[in-house]
């Protein structure tokens, strides 16, 4: 089995946005199906990790798109193992276009958890190491993101039926449309989004009341956040560029 | 070219609900997935109707259950056109699990408009007919639908970025989710919906207040809008059964 992964899409004008072009919720739809799609087919996806009581969690994401896929695009995404620790693993995403020219790189760290405890669970070292691969993937790590509650104003939002996964709870793409759903139209019209950063920190369940916050720490650079009661449970960066 | 179009999915399980099941939007996406597709290979798809600055707009969808797709399941949907009129055309759908029982049928109404008016523009008959096929779908047409705004309660929602497709408006399956969004998750956990109705009437724009509607009209059937100033821009209906 190689190990790295090549998926192929064509992006559909149905899940575009108003500028015709993918989101980066979609983008994220991508990477997560050909996680999910490397990880089984190399004997650790959501049903072998299911058979020992554990699941995939994805802990941090950091996407960089230098050109976002168009109407009816035919575009291939590579993915593969670049670290793996005791609790967590990191992946990344290479995403092409037709005639092969990167277009976009993500990096991820993943979580196994106990699926009754909701605990960290301790990774399959040895199984997983025999698909690391040192392919480059030239863009920063998911970092720490700063607060940015309490100096923001904070916009009320319950989670939904359509919000929440297999387990139960707030899906990790919805967190990531919930957030970009802050910045105004104006600013999709006038720029682009060159790098987003997510950091998953506790899981959002049915009903739950949050709030949603976002702040501009310099030009074209903003820190966004949920949270719950006051506390964060998931922050995010996005910097924007012309 | 066949008449009946055949398409193949494979659910994925991290975009099904907390039961572990393929919801109506996600259903929706699959309908409008093989709509496109069929009429694209026909001659008259996306790319087709925009050389004629015309587009597809969906005006009515009825969807109808009876086993909903599980985890990894693979399933095929077959699609055609049964009737083309002057203004509109009936497309038909029909799910079918792997051992190619039916598990669900879809009847949708389509109308192409005017790019520029966003007015209604004459069908071509003729070559839409070459098409037509027989094919049976049990189930009712989309028919009219009751107002149920005034007698229910209001809840407020403005649309958002995520909300908005390629024309600039509402996407048809975003209707829907904000819709099933209503019913507490109690029913979806006790009860499933056996029929989904859906008519659209006019086009969302980015930050419309809306307010959304929802009425029991007798035992476990439901009346539902989605309303801009008091007036509906989108009615549904939603049965529901053990």
């Amino acid at each position: 089995m190689e190990k790295v992964g090549k998926f192929h899409f064509i992006t559909e004008e149905y899940l575009l946005d108003f500028r015709g072009r993918v989101t980066i919720p979609m983008i994220g739809n991508y990477l997560i199906h050909a996680a999910s799609n490397h990880a089984a087919t190399r004997g650790f996806g959501f049903s072998d990790m299911n058979e020992k009581h554990t699941a995939w969690v994805l802990s941090r994401l950091a996407i960089e798109i230098m050109r976002y896929p168009e109407r009816s695009e035919k575009i291939t995404l590579y993915t593969w193992i670049d670290e793996v620790g005791k609790l967590f693993t990191s992946r990344c995403f290479e995403l092409a276009d037709e005639s092969g020219r990167s277009i976009g790189f993500a990096r991820s760290i993943w979580a196994a958890i106990d699926m009754e405890t909701r605990r960290p669970t301790l990774l399959d070292i040895e199984a997983l190491s025999v698909y690391l691969s040192d392919r480059p993937c030239p863009i920063e790590r998911p970092g720490k993101i700063a607060p940015v509650e309490g100096k923001s104003e904070a916009i009320p939002y319950q989670i939904k039926y359509s919000d929440i996964d297999i387990n139960g709870h707030l899906n990790s793409i919805k967190y990531m449309e919930h957030l970009l759903d802050l910045f105004d139209l104006e600013l999709f019209r006038e720029k682009e989004i060159s790098r987003f950063e997510i950091a998953y920190q506790s899981e959002g369940k049915y009903g739950m009341p949050l709030t949603l916050h976002k702040g501009e720490t310099e030009a074209d650079k903003y820190n966004l956040a949920i949270c719950h009661e006051g506390k964060a449970i998931c922050r995010a960066a996005a910097t924007w560029k012309l």
